[in-house]
This record gives C-alpha cells, sequence and structure tokens, in this order.
C-alpha cells in the first residue's frame, strides 16, 4: 500500500560535497511525502472496534491527505479537520481521497475542539502527525528500505520538525543499520529539536518563520525520548541555505522536493568536513509544492 | 558513458487518459536531456584524425552542452560557437563540461561563418544536433532500452523539434518493437513536421513562437526522409495545452522536465481516444530549465 521509492544519485552533488550522497525519494511516495507510511501503520494497526468507528485528524497538510489516502485504501472512514483558510487545493486534494473534510476556525484550539467533538460523536480514533509511536514505526520503513538497498551507509540526515520521521529514522539505523548513525537537519529558525537536544528537555519555537512549512511543528513527548538517546546531533541551517539547497536539487536531480526535504542537504553543505568521504543517506520528505509561489 | 535512465508511471496519470503511460525519463540523462546519447555516438564514430582534430558545433541549447561532455568524456576537444546573448548560465555549463566557446553575434550566419572558420583552420569535424545519422542513431538508443525494460509497448510518443529524437525514436521501435508504432507530438505554432508529413517535403516554420523552445528548430533531410517511412502521424498541441501538461508532470510525477518534454503528455491528453487501454511509451526529453522563468 505504499511505494518502495528510489534511492537517487548525483555525480554533481557528490564532487560538490566531496561525500557519497544517497536521496531516498519519498517525493515519490503515495501522496508525495512519507507521512503515507505513518498514516498507514497507525491505521493498520487499530483493532477492529477502532476501525468501524473511523479515524480524525486535525492537518493542513500532508498528513492530512495521507490519513484520507490510507483510510480510503483500508476500507475505513476518516475525518480530516481543517481551518477555513486552508488552501482550495489542499481541501480538494484530501476530498478527492475519500476524506471527509470538517471546516473551522483557524486557531490551535478550535481544531482541537472540533477534533475532540468527533471524538465524542463518531468514537473515531485520533491520530497525531508525529507524537505517535505507530506512526513513528510507519516512517522507519523508509529507512528499512535505504538499508536493505545500501547497507553500508555510515550516516542518514532526516528533517526534523515534529520529530516523527527523524524518531523513525534513528530506530531503523540503529536495529538495520551497520554502525549507521542519525542525524538531523533543523531550520535554525524553528530549532526547538536542536535546543531540546541541549537541554534535555522540549523546548518550544518562538516563531514559525521557515520557508520549510512541513518543519514549523513542535517536538512531542513520544518522539523525544528516541531522539534523545538515537540521535547523534542536529545540523541546524538558515532559510537562504534551505533555498539555495532546494535550487540545486531541482536544477541538478531534476527532481520536485519541498522545502522541507532540502533541509538535510543543506545541512551536508554546511558542514561538508563532517561528512568527507563518508556514505550519507538523505531522506527527500516529500515533494509536494505550490508551483505558482516558490522560494526561487 | 550515458545514464540508463529510469522510466517511471503515475497512477493518476493512467487513470486521467485511460492508458497505461511509461515514461523513459531522459530528464536524468547526463547533462539533463537525451543529447548526449547522440553527441556521444557521433563523437565516437569519428576516425582517430579526426577525433584529434575535434569536434564543432553551433548551439545555444543543450546539444552545446552535449558535445562538451561527450568530448570531454572521449578525451578530445569541442569548440562550442554561442551567439554573444546567450543565457551565462548555459556558456558557463559548456565551460564547465570543458568546452572551447567561441562567442558570435546573434545570426544564424554569424554562427555557421564561426563555425566554418574553425572548420578550415583546426580541421575540425561539424556536428548537427539533429541532422546527421549517428546523432540519429545515438538517441535511438534511449528508444531500445525502453523497450528492453517494456517490450510490449503498442505506441512510442517522441517531441518533434529538428527530428533527431523521432527519427532515432521511429528506427528503434521499428526495428526493436513488437508492432510498436511511433508518433510525434509537436507544437502547433512550429508544426513544420507535421505539414511536411502532409505535403510529402520539408516545410518550413514562419515563426518560433513556442513555450517549447528545444522544438523550435526545423526538419533536417537525413531525417525527415526516416519520419516519412517510420511515424504513424504527428498530433499538433497549443501552447496552453503544453503548459498544462508540464503542469501535470511536475505536480504529480514530482520531476522537473522541460516545455518540450511535456509536448508529448499534451499530445495523449488531447487524444484519449486514440490511446485508451493502449500501452504508451511517451520520451521525457530532457530537463534543463530556467527556474526564474517558468511558464506556470
Amino acid at each position: 500500500m505504499v511505494h518502495r521509492t528510489p534511492v537517487l544519485t548525483s555525480e554533481y552533488l557528490n564532487n560538490l560535497t566531496g561525500a557519497a550522497l544517497y536521496f531516498k525519494c519519498e517525493n515519490f511516495q503515495k501522496m508525495g511525502a512519507f507521512k503515507m507510511r505513518g498514516a498507514l501503520n497507525a491505521i493498520q494497526c487499530l483493532d477492529e472496534d477502532q476501525k468501524r468507528k473511523g479515524v480524525v485528524t486535525h492537518s493542513s497538510g500532508n498528513f492530512g491527505q495521507a490519513v484520507a489516502l490510507a483510510a480510503k485504501n483500508l476500507g475505513i472512514k476518516a475525518f480530516i479537520v481543517m481551518p477555513e483558510n486552508a488552501p482550495k487545493v489542499k481541501v480538494a486534494a484530501v476530498e478527492h481521497y475519500g476524506g471527509i473534510v470538517i471546516m473551522c476556525e483557524s486557531t490551535i484550539s478550535a481544531r482541537e475542539k472540533t477534533a475532540q467533538q468527533i471524538i465524542n460523536t463518531e468514537g473515531a480514533t485520533f491520530l497525531h502527525p508525529s507524537n505517535d509511536l505507530n506512526v513513528i514505526l510507519g516512517n522507519a520503513t523508509a529507512t528499512v528500505e535505504f538499508l536493505q538497498e545500501h547497507p553500508d551507509l555510515n550516516v542518514i540526515l532526516s528533517p526534523v520538525g515534529g520529530g516523527g520521521l527523524l524518531a523513525g529514522t534513528s530506530l531503523a539505523a540503529h536495529y538495520f543499520g551497520n554502525h549507521c548513525s542519525t542525524m538531523g537537519a533543523e531550520p535554525q529558525e524553528v530549532n526547538d529539536a536542536f535546543r531540546s537536544l541541549k537541554s534535555g528537555v522540549i523546548e518550544n519555537n518562538e516563531t514559525t518563520a521557515t520557508v520549510a512549512d512541513g518543519l514549523r511543528t513542535q517536538l512531542g513527548d513520544q518522539n523525544f525520548p528516541i531522539i534523545k538517546e538515537l540521535v547523534d546531533r542536529i545540523i541546524c541551517v538558515e532559510e537562504e541555505e534551505i533555498v539555495a539547497a532546494m535550487q540545486l536539487i531541482w536544477e541538478r536531480m531534476k527532481i520536485v522536493v519541498e522545502a522541507s526535504s532540502a533541509v538535510a542537504l543543506a545541512a551536508v553543505l554546511k558542514e561538508k568536513e563532517m561528512f568527507k568521504n563518508k556514505k550519507v543517506g538523505i531522506l527527500i520528505s516529500g515533494g509536494n509544492v505550490d508551483l505558482q509561489n516558490l522560494p526561487f
């Protein structure tokens, strides 16, 4: 129910970095992002009674689409709470995948309240986009595939927003890798994960001012303990470094990737010495971009 | 010396067209376009004396880069005549690939005169981007690979500009396909190939007014006889159909393709009934686009 996504390489980017880079292309995943893996696994792990009553999430981004499509493919109902100012194209995508869209005000409290109402009236199970162990384990399958094809990767980099992909990546690298370490890459502007690793407790972001719109979310209490134990370090990058890396990927690799996906390459370009002569895996998280609104 | 490029599919585009579409992704080819195949083959076919003296072409597009890179990889000199108003990024790309750039005025006669001077002084061999049998045969290798992986394609569509790719495609489909027909896809605005097939003689374009900048060139006397014999038909598409198909490929397949590459999908979308329930191969010719200047 998910694609086994291809791993691409680029001679140009290898020469530029001095490393051997391998890109796991989840932009080619169903609905265009790794989120499909976590949503599908979380729904598959429900019991029969839960499946009958359906699932609910609130999301204006990839996870809403992923839950809608995964639920449709498994034959169960999905309620997707979306803010009334969500782009029409995203609402249409959720409806195209068979999701039942419930509009609410564009505040976190309105979203949570609306989702709670559906839990109360429908008995639906709430799915969190990143702070849920079954979502994390679903995300981990991208790295399991990655290591099956390239068992000798020295390090895998994943972007970090809510922490669901990074936690899953680190679990898979730990259990299936051959001394393969995991690093996170995070926009400096929303570096709650970087600061949380330093302080040892979950830190908050003051702003959401990053072009990497998939990474504006906060770490959670399910994924942070995993990240704390298994992630070697988090590299922070500036906004212009993210945009430059995104443009490099588009121009040189000829693939459409989200800004969030470019953060990991930006980190390798920033810390070249650290990765020199290493086999480096990079998780390309997704490719859902608004072509009318590109950052370059 | 060339990549064996991947073949991609899209469930969404299959549903949209009612056909089973297979995309041969030459946008992932070295230097980003199928032109590498023709340039390489033409240079490899030179004799030792010719190789010693080098090659020359005039091009502001993909073929100049292809000749420069192919020559570099074969250890011979390449003189690339470029108009003085060529975009800096294209000049830089040719130089990056080791080509010797010679600037001239931006007219066809100045280009030809400058190339002739190099032929006279250096003894270099002139390579034409499309009207050269060894270039055509090199281009054909894309379709040979395509048919090795998908031997039961019913039809292969290729964009047509100078005719070098379409001629090569039709030769490979004829000799290696299993009753596989070849069709061309051409912008209505520069439909010299469509009109030439109708009249039986090479027709000229009045304008070059198409977004598909790789297809502004004219058919030649080397490729037209092949096309006349082996190509079933040419489908013409409007400018807005090309842009819409290009956007579909970017958004749904998550790959960066040139406008010229979208012409074949535009043709399938325009003539859906013709392709319904067929296995249809589409040659994605290249992915070298100016990200600052997208048509959508």
